[in-house]
């Protein structure tokens, strides 16, 4: 981001959980400017700090208090050249689309497009090269967009994984297979979410649809992208070098960051020692170089027996990195290993805005 | 159990956690009487109301109130028929091999015993026949022993998953391997246990020993007895038909019941279809026949997806039985499932009770 | 209740959260027995296992499993000679009203009636002489009633200080003011309730309409009845010595009973000692003899420094009396204390059904 | 404070719960530099990062990971103008009397001198001017000081409610009478603390010692320093005005934040409106003109009708200020209000930093 250019943004769904964590990151953001909040109609017309029911712990940012919220129309938004969505699945769809129709650049928390074979699904710390497919979801437009597109990121649980999973194909090749035991936290679910009465002193193992989603979008990321012999390209899934996914996922009593068990087999015979793969999770690099929002450490690997712990550990580079601890031998697949992320950072706001910060720094988004 | 005849019982480690549930339980026996407790030279000499600091949810039960704890010795336990333990592991190896050796019937919840070769490890649920070893053990003792013997119980964490591991094997031949995440209590640590600023909002994925335990354990339990040529007993650690077993052991806010997710892989090709799993889990029936404390239930299979729940089902059959839901296809093994077990009730001394009544009907005691 | 006679009993609101512990508490009564379950047009038709959302840690009764919800319309409970209401507010009013109406017995969890000037509102522990309204409550009726009648019982955060505040006034004469601080569960507040985002690791000072209910309530609870020159009976709000409530209410990050610190200054001088009120509160005996789900002890007396404590001592009589402990001077106005009750068991179902009883055995309502 | 000048700081119990919350405060401060660890000889002689069991949310500051712990022995800390203590009152005593022997100025957390007559016991929101007692205690050694003293601040309960009691004496004249309920955190205990068996779904009425620490030290607080004849110093333990206090003690499953609801009865007749106790509030500033870690707003009022709540309110300005809401008319006594103090920052840590400032800003150190 060359000189002291600051870039305008806009927030839709920004009274929801992931609305406010959006505008409390970007509060101190480099050069994102916070130009246009949209929410529903109730909140429409009222000042921020009138609209929302403000749920974080820090306060309120002064620099928005103020702002008029608007309802979600793409001619309130005209002057963001990044629009952040954190609506919720039931109207994103028709939102985004009308936002990308208007040549208006969407970076989206929501599932809506995750699966669209034209939208990315980018995890910052994982697949930024995916950004590739943005010119044919412009060209297929119709008419087509000069600037409009819409990018997703990943289903919170599905981020902490594929990022040491990336880290480790990188590494060592191909991962042939990955259990996966999750325990997320309250705050996945937005709110109202959870009923206390459901979850005091209590776990629900199960997540409508989100075993399925892990086990799908993670091969959606980690694979790579084909292109046809008419030069048309297409997510190819891993294909090359099947990976079978085992998603078992859990609501636990934790307010923040979702922990999750891993077991994995790699293709290469023998295996990686734990130790190499401590070794290769520490020194994984992604592709953010320039992006403010990026850990500066991808993995942070945990020594000490017990860690990563999430009340301990998710604000470490304020949540936008992954946690890797117990990285030891697995007696049924290879290796086996525990993993943190923040599932309302990194697993959600913080992976929009790195997100952005690539697409302008490849140039995707012109500012 | 023939007629109305009471069975006179001792607790050990009387005023601690597990102690307090032998008591709670014991209470309501259909022929266990309460005859001696024994605790540490601090409680000694009190009325078992003023030794300890109770903390079941349920009143101390009226019967013991004003019964006088005793040191652990076994000049204090002639009259019991039975002597149950739910010493700490750090004391429990020396008091339990006096109290063996004062030709007593052991039943202990520690870790001392479980992997001793001459010490059968049952869980009541799966195993009954590995009592089979007391006269060898009994014999090797110098001088042999008439009555006095030691059986333990498995760990909490164990227990839960042998037995519907138990039930398939049965239904479908050997497992040959088996990934387990477990998400465990706050009541398994004892008390005073884990300091509240650890556990609250958090997770620790990490308890000492315990994986270890889990792997090694289960071998044992679901393993048979193979006979030397002189006639020589050796518990076989399931080596006919080898079984990998990998545990990742989590703590969770949670006050009771352990919740574990597992997959498995059968030995036979195909393997056995989600329903018929499950129809094999429901249809286990145990070898309890005539003990009073066993569940109608040995394995319950929930069909609502998002059972079983701590909260809502460890209470059941007064937590004597197991809990099994979501049973489905694991696209890395075969079929994956969660399973739920009242680490106080069907994992610790609960168990132990069961063992007692089987020794009893058995005539391993004979009363 | 003279014999074995049956009383046959409906529910209205029985898929709600006061709904189901009516259902668990009569699933062993002596001798009501369920007849008729009520609920939202969402679930009449279906068999009550089908249509509840069952969250109580005991499994759904037997003998309701399969019997057939009925919309809230009194034709489906002619047969009942009492009906419980779980109902909500938001429906209760006009509900309860209709039963009523068809010369059905209604007792009420409900705020609905709570302020009516011919309405009882009767905590059974301390003034079921308040039955002696209905006789006018069912002749002002248009046409007038011979059987049908409303009984309401308070508020659970009300309930647990009005039964000691009761036994001291008794003993000590009136009380001139009280200042109380409340600790509410969530189950205080029905299902979904509080959503876990609000509660965890939290507390909120304030809920809503609670200080006024408990400022007001416990004046028409503890007051006596007035009759005016033409016989005509009203409620006198504790105005012959007037007493001065005030509470602050809080909801808490427990599941199941609330605690509640009180401080109060009797009219009398000097005041009681802090052992004449210990025993005034042990030997406190209500007016339910007879009635099989009142406590044997209305209110218990703890004598350890750190009880009563809700996990601990909710469940104790089955939640159906008080428990009092620490008292000790209070060096603002005379006497301190901590009460605990189950707010919902003495603080909502089990309150209803002792009035039933009571109302039975007072010839209220002829079985 | 003139100019860029550091200042040597030394802290004692640098290990335990108070201790981290001093060296997460102290990384940041503008002119404290830590320059000696003092802890137990289990830890001395470890670079600090090996010696602690870290539990902040936040990593150990990078500047203290490879500092050497040491013994408390103030020969380690001749260098340090300033010593911070967060030692365990059971060695505190001790300790500290020998560092202020060794000429050191000591800023202690403890209670071990908080009775002593000519220790003051300062909170600095509200007693700074309590400061002016130190030359008698060091011309009451022997041998008389130059430097060294001792300066207490108050139990975190105590702080919570002070600050706004003081607001108001001084805006309304003397406080007459004073009921109070705390609902404290469990970090107020310390580590290992409160076992999570205790406190899990549960409310514990009672904290050994606290409501009489409440009491008094909110006298030794509020009061001023009587002068006799021969200039002698004395706290008057405002007895001018007598004030009676009166508090009910609770620990909460709450990790940090100390909530409690306030009664009061002003001397004056007729007593402030809640509108102008509101005002008195906002607009207290207490005497802390130059004191870096000092709250910009001393007393922030809360306008929501649930506010304030520990998890939202206890990090506004580092928690260096207390929260007050729910400003109302009590009916027994004349206003109420709630307190939210966060009890490991101003409620200990952030309470002794911002002392320690005040002392160099009114010379009573000089550096």
């Amino acid at each position: 981001m060359a000189g002291d250019k600051k870039v305008n943004v806009g927030v839709l769904g920004a009274t929801g959980t992931v609305g406010q964590r959006f505008i409390a990151l970007l509060a101190t953001h480099p050069y994102f400017v916070v130009h246009a909040l949209g929410a529903s109609e109730r909140s429409a017309g009222k000042p921020y700090a009138k609209a929302v029911n403000w749920k974080q712990t820090d306060p309120i940012p002064s620099y928005v208090r103020d702002l008029v919220v608007q309802t979600c129309d793409p001619k309130h938004f005209k002057q963001c050249a990044i629009v952040f969505s954190g609506l919720d699945a039931d109207v994103a769809g028709d939102i985004e689309a009308a936002f990308r129709s208007a040549d208006l650049a969407v970076f989206s928390n929501a599932k809506s497009y995750r699966r669209d074979p034209h939208v990315p699904l980018i995890v910052p710390l994982v697949n930024p090269s995916h950004f590739s497919i943005i010119p044919q979801q412009r060209a297929l437009h119709s008419p087509p967009l000069k600037k409009g597109f819409i990018v997703t990121n990943a289903n919170c649980s599905t981020t902490a994984v594929v990022v040491p999973l990336a880290a480790l194909e990188r590494a060592f090749g191909p991962i042939e297979s990955c259990i996966i035991t999750t325990m997320q936290a309250i705050s996945g679910a937005g709110y109202p979410g959870v009923p206390s009465l459901d979850i005091f002193d209590n776990i629900v193992p199960y997540i409508s649809g989100e075993e399925e989603k892990m086990e799908w979008e993670t091969l959606k990321i980690l694979g790579g992208i084909a292109e046809g012999d008419d030069g048309t390209k297409e997510f190819d899934m891993h294909s090359k070098t099947p990976l079978r996914i085992s998603a078992s996922c859990n609501r636990v009593p934790v307010i923040e960051g979702h922990t999750e068990t891993v077991s994995i087999r790699f293709a290469r015979r023998p295996p990686p020692s734990p130790q190499q793969v401590r070794e290769a999770l520490q020194a994984y690099t992604p592709d953010t170089a320039g992006c403010p929002s990026a850990p500066r450490q991808a993995v942070f690997v945990h020594e000490e027996p017990d860690r990563p712990q999430p009340r301990l550990d998710r604000n470490h580079q304020f949540g936008s990195g992954v946690s890797v601890g117990r990285v030891r031998q697995c007696r049924v697949l290879d290796i086996k290993f525990v993993v943190l992320a923040n599932n309302v950072n990194i697993g959600a706001a913080t992976s929009s805005i790195i997100n952005a910060e690539i697409a302008i720094a490849k140039g995707v988004v012109s500012v």
